[in-house]
């Protein structure tokens, strides 16, 4: 059983997708050092009407498929887990790349981990005064299915504004050192081959390949389901970056219904949480999510989140 | 097939159900005066596993299930769709309840119409200013199954500042005139026996029954799903109120995730979406997602939804 079951496509969480399958070869990655890990969400499911399976291959890392939905436009799906859907997918992206972006008085260069569907590249290309976009992603079939079934997502892939490398994000950074006003690491879930990118030594990597003004923004899971593992990620980055804040917005198809995103700078005086700029008229109406305002009310949080994280 | 199957409960879309029933019976409901209805969510589903069912029967006017899931806790679910679980009902009660009561600078009277699981009024009453709570909830059965297995929600049926009615709001407004400083609609979707409180007339009695400093705030459905509705119940709002606003937060087992309150004052100077009164620490310590901030970030709507609304 994979998700495709009649018609529909479900997302299980993995552990119960494993107790559904019988198998528990990969459970040890969703606990460590006594953390709720990001990843899991059990006792609850996501389910989409699949109109037509468009591409269904295992890559050297992951299960890649994509599917068009009835409601929701095309689907990607990695390792059984949604990643975007047509529909709702501008929330995730332009949030996680406008508030580094638009935090930054003024971002040249730009580093993309991940984000192999190809949104993120397209909101950073919103932003004229970057020269330079180097992205780099693990799994290339990702970029393929993108460029093929998701075009609204990877329209960005032909700018001559891209540096486009195909490997492994960690092992980059250990070569490039101040070198980015900011950094977006736009990954899956800590389960499979985003796990490495939940650690502190990522984020010592992050922090060294930022500029001394440079900010971070990373995919920062759930407060309805991965409190824990967030409450984890901003103590120890607060022993990293003087500057850690954490903001989120509503992504309807993700598990729980919210996504929260992860801003830290290098430069003790950046507060993050307001615009640095304004957004100009032609970039305001190229979005359907960011405005200034969304901005600042993203990092205002519920009370139990607050107490939780000690805001 | 009801949505229980297999170990787990399937909250599909009242039209998809239809669908894979073979049924047509009610679809005539799902859309009025060419507007889309609250209510549908075509092509998608949420599932969550079931430990026990505790309670299934039909009452009068829907069927009313109560199952124990493995993770939220127990669950109450009205003709097929979950209205609240254990886990995660604080976003909606305190939010629906909160903003308007904390944007009225001294509330005394509070009209309840429907909330039967009794977590709307379980928050009216930490308000200490409230002297009496009118309660209006078409179905009696309701508020028995929510005594007996939502006690965390049902706490404050033997207060005595509760006057509890057990019949038809639409009725019971009739009768009152300028009589509440606040009405709070908590509503089912607009299928079934909450599809007059979604009506013009409706909103013109409530009206009627508040105060010359009245507010109301009612359930909202979903930016992501019903934009067309809250469009269309923003704009005859204006016709009715001088103050009409509409705030949303994140309910997590909802569909999409978020859930909107629509709120709408008598007082053409009175700002709804600021607090008038400071949440004092007695009241702050016993609510979970609501706050002064909160109650602002509330209002601030992501672009489409600003787009789509003339905000």
């Amino acid at each position: 059983m994979d998700g495709l079951h009649k018609g529909w496509f479900t997302e299980f969480s993995p552990d119960d997708l494993e107790k559904i399958n019988g198998s528990d070869s990969d459970s040890k990655q969703l606990k460590s050092d006594g953390q709720e890990m990001g990843g899991a969400w059990p006792g609850q499911a996501f389910s989409l009407q699949v109109k037509k399976t468009l591409f269904h291959e295992k890559s050297k890392y992951q299960d890649v498929l994509v599917f068009e939905s009835t409601t929701y436009g095309n689907v990607l799906v990695l390792d059984g887990i949604i990643q975007a859907t047509e529909r709702d997918e501008f929330s995730y992206q332009e949030m996680l790349a406008h508030l580094p972006l638009f935090a930054h008085p003024n971002p040249k260069r730009v580093l993309i981990i991940g984000g192999g569907d190809g949104g993120i590249l397209r909101e950073v290309l919103k932003h004229e005064q970057v020269e330079k976009v180097t992205m780099c992603e693990i799994d290339e079939m990702v970029i393929e299915v993108a460029k093929k079934y998701l075009p609204g997502m990877s329209c960005g892939f032909n700018d001559p504004k891209l540096d486009l490398y195909c490997g492994d994000g960690f092992e980059f950074l250990k070569n490039h050192k101040n070198e980015f006003d900011v950094i977006i690491t736009d990954s899956s879930d800590p389960v499979g081959p985003a796990e490495s990118l939940f650690g502190q030594s990522y984020y010592e990597l992050l922090r060294d390949a930022l500029n001394d003004d440079g900010i971070l923004s990373s995919q920062g899971e759930s407060v309805w389901l991965h409190l824990n593992l967030i409450a984890h990620l901003i103590k120890f980055n607060r022993q990293i970056f003087p500057t850690v804040n954490y903001g989120q917005s509503i992504v309807s198809t993700y598990p729980s219904g919210s996504m929260g995103y992860l801003i830290c700078a290098k430069n003790a005086n950046r507060d993050v949480t307001v615009p640095s700029r304004e957004v100009s008229p032609s970039i305001q109406s190229q979005l359907r999510f960011y405005n200034s305002e969304v901005h600042r009310a993203a990092f205002v949080l519920p009370q139990f989140v607050k107490n939780a994280l000690n805001q």
